[in-house]
């Protein structure tokens, strides 16, 4: 059986020189090889193998994909830019291609299909795999739906949070508080993060808030603040930036906190799911990696929230705060008011007007915005200690008052690379009401995805902008939003989801 | 909100001229467009967006490639062969670009997911998306790991069997009895099918049998069938077939029958996953699509085959006879010994000469794949009411013994389109005894891995051939099989995971 090494196959590897072909695939690296090629025919490779590609100490798995003419010639591999960044080459390189090892952690994927619990060890083989690129898109979308369809358990859900801290960096801070902070999504237009960074900071806090982009919805708080400063920083620049001003709003997925989060937001944006022992793992494995100490959880609960009714919060809540006191980090939920949008912009830049106009203190700035900010920004300094019970939220709201806190955000995009005007939108289009009565309903799953459609959050200046808030009186002919985009396709797209779901903004006649 | 359509959207899509690139991308439709073209920035395409292609008649869904150099010119559309030859296009014609459609049957998985129960209505619409490559790998693996998850329950595969069905073409015949047979698969070797079609239609009964490939195996039947003769006949060809010699071994996916599960059993290779509603949705379409009205299905029952218990057995024989009834097809399960694999090949050409040693009578050919032939044959020619119970196998031995089957056997291969001779591999190495001693068992799960190590099913010639059954007295370095492959490197995959595995084939001291 010791034989097999002796028939040619190079220890490491075929080696072919490689070619930066110009093809964006995204997130997921290609390679094109000539199907007549040595390599190929040796190997016995076809299409869609999955290929291990290294270049030095670097290495990547990609998807082959074969050509029959000659765009390739035989003795090349050509990589799609994914890849060509990911093995940091130049034009003439050589690369060594070979099988990559069986995926052995699949089998406990299987296992949990079947009902069988994952342990700590087999979690974090998943999880160390999904990290090295070994899972395609089919593998990932199993893993995902198995842990939904029956739900992780307490110990499932410890084991992988700390498995998913594991594969990524961690992040320390010389200050015995760190302040975190996180929204339990769902609720259109909820972006109070780069309010109350500058507000805790502004006070002497640390808050080192590393943020995530959209999952299902129209924008994270990544790509809201990536409007108005830049948020890929290296773990050094957070640094600096946080020694110097206490506060940061980063992008978390630059700096490898919890990669393995990051490929599974993928799946499970194109799924539209996220169950709940995913979502605590994905949550708290950012915490913990991240150094936080202290956490306020911001959960509203709205029939089209993502937390639906009180018993599912409280569900939730005890389930977040369970797994964070057995990482010891002190996590309180602040519930709230999730059956309508907050504030008025829905999509990264029209959000991030609606931030800076609290800041700025204008009058006609979003109210239940400010008054959200400025309660979760309460509860934090009451947890950080710096006000007894009650008396945080005050204190808040003079930090921004005052303009402390906005002297403060300004002084956090400065160091983070710089301030941003967020863009603006090049076509619009007023949803107007079909009736003259009253505001009965605004259905916050279908107000995303119209938001979405409109090109949010991939296209930043896209969304929707709302005219009315549930109970306003509106006449017929009255625009209830004007939907953004930076495309005449994508505003037409979203014209038809409106054109079709007349319930998304629902008007009563009196 | 009715202005939408007069942004200058065309009403069926960007036209833009096309090109064949020549990339091979297997089943996934690609096409590739410059990242600056007017169409990517006015719809606001990205790299991985699926996109809806026409041209005349036909469309199909296809995953978006960016290119950002000169590869493709601003006014055109570069597809992969996949997109190319389903779209029958000619160099220079131009398609319609769209988004396609909100894909509204994914709420229906995700609820599935969630515990809901998925309805006739609902399952009718998820597989018509399937069919029309609307699902993406994840979706389509999110709907085969929910199905595994939560066991679908009668109902559900009631359903889905029917709307599989109802998504592909079907087939009738002019005789009362349609014989059919399938293999809940599991054991490397089991073959028995194209010795048991020349056996029936030999004796005047119909059997037009319709084959799979592999789907986690080394084998398929079509697989096996196709280095014998052609297997990818179209309908026609496949009634002219049965019409003039009463059998046929043809491959299923060649003609649209229940064209769904050829899309899930790619996915469930990949998973190495099949759920028991998926499998009996799976086989029970494609016999209900085939015409038959008489089944008998081969459980091979053992530690290591697919249906480890005879309680699985029995379970999995209710759900199939129940569900087979339900749609008026006579099914019998004949339950057999799957503790070791059968016959001595295991890989498509292996296998067809094990087959080919059978019809031809020779005195070494592998007497358990014989006879396993043999008894199913011989309840076949019972359920077709041709002999008496328990007279039906003598039956057979005869047609095989006087060499009727063999004449059949090769009158079916020219029908199809000429019989072949199975290719011969180019690699092989022996896998020796370590010690001398008894064989005291195979792994047909590690026995099936090693040979798909090797190259099979891709490879015709891969796999392996055994050289022991358990309780044979082997000397060590007496070659216990041998691994047949095509080309080096798999050859040497294959060896490399049989150096690790020492217990592919288990050999004890006396």
């Amino acid at each position: 059986m010791s034989g097999a090494r002796q028939v040619d196959r190079p220890q490491d590897g075929h080696r072919v020189r490689v070619r930066r072909l110009g093809v964006d695939t995204q997130f997921e690296p290609v390679v094109f090889m000539h199907k007549e090629c040595a390599v190929c025919r040796s190997e016995g490779f076809v299409a869609h193998n999955r290929l291990l590609l290294r270049a030095g100490e670097r290495h990547v798995i990609a998807t082959l994909y074969q050509v029959t003419n000659d765009l390739i010639a035989h003795d090349e591999a050509a990589l799609s830019e994914s890849a060509w960044s990911r093995l940091e080459l130049n034009d003439g390189d050589t690369i060594a291609i070979s099988h990559p090892d069986p995926l052995i952690s699949l089998s406990h994927v299987r296992g949990r299909i079947y009902g069988n619990e994952l342990s700590d060890r087999a979690l974090l083989s998943v999880t160390s795999d999904i990290v090295e690129g070994k899972y395609s898109d089919i593998h990932l979308s199993s893993f995902i739906t198995a842990c939904a369809a029956r739900p992780l358990d307490h110990d499932e859900v410890l084991g992988l949070t700390k498995a998913m801290v594991e594969v990524g960096d961690r992040l320390s801070w010389n200050a015995e508080v760190v302040l975190d902070k996180h929204s339990v999504g769902g609720l259109p237009g909820n972006r109070t993060t780069p309010i109350i960074v500058p507000i805790i900071a502004a006070l002497g806090l640390t808050m080192p808030k590393t943020s995530s982009r959209a999952i299902t919805s129209p924008a994270g708080t990544a790509d809201t603040m990536e409007t108005m400063a830049p948020v890929d920083l290296a773990i050094a620049d957070i640094h600096r930036v946080v020694e110097g001003e206490g506060g940061c709003v980063v992008w978390g997925g630059a700096i490898r906190l919890s990669p393995a989060d990051d490929i599974l937001i993928r799946i499970e944006r194109a799924l539209d799911l996220d169950s709940e022992g995913q979502m605590i793992a994905s949550v708290l494995s950012k915490k913990i990696a991240a150094g936080s100490t202290h956490l306020i959880l911001d959960m509203p609960v709205g029939r089209t929230a993502k937390v639906r009714s009180r018993e599912a919060a409280d569900a939730l809540s005890a389930g977040l705060i369970a797994v964070a006191d057995a990482f010891g980090i002190k996590a309180k939920v602040i519930p709230g008011d999730g059956t309508e949008p907050i504030g008025r912009g829905i999509g990264p830049a029209l959000e991030a007007h609606d931030v800076l106009a609290i800041l700025q203190c204008w009058p006609s700035a979003p109210r239940d915005l400010r008054d959200r900010a400025v309660a979760l920004a309460g509860a934090l300094i009451e947890l950080g200690g710096l006000a007894e019970h009650g008396r945080g939220a005050a204190m808040a709201a003079r930090t921004l008052d005052d303009g402390r806190a906005w002297a403060k955000f300004q002084r956090i995009c400065e160091a983070q690379g710089g301030m941003r005007t967020p863009p603006v939108s090049s076509h619009r289009q007023p949803l107007a009401s079909v009736r003259t009565g009253r505001v009965v309903s605004i259905d916050n799953r279908k107000i995303a995805k119209l938001a979405k459609l409109a090109g949010a959050p991939e296209a930043k200046a896209a969304g929707l902008e709302l005219h009315v808030k549930p109970g306003a009186a509106v006449s017929i002919g009255q625009p209830l939003c004007t939907v953004h985009a930076e495309a005449r396709g994508e505003l037409a797209y979203a014209m038809d989801y409106a054109a079709v779901n007349p319930d998304i903004i629902t008007v009563q006649e009196r």
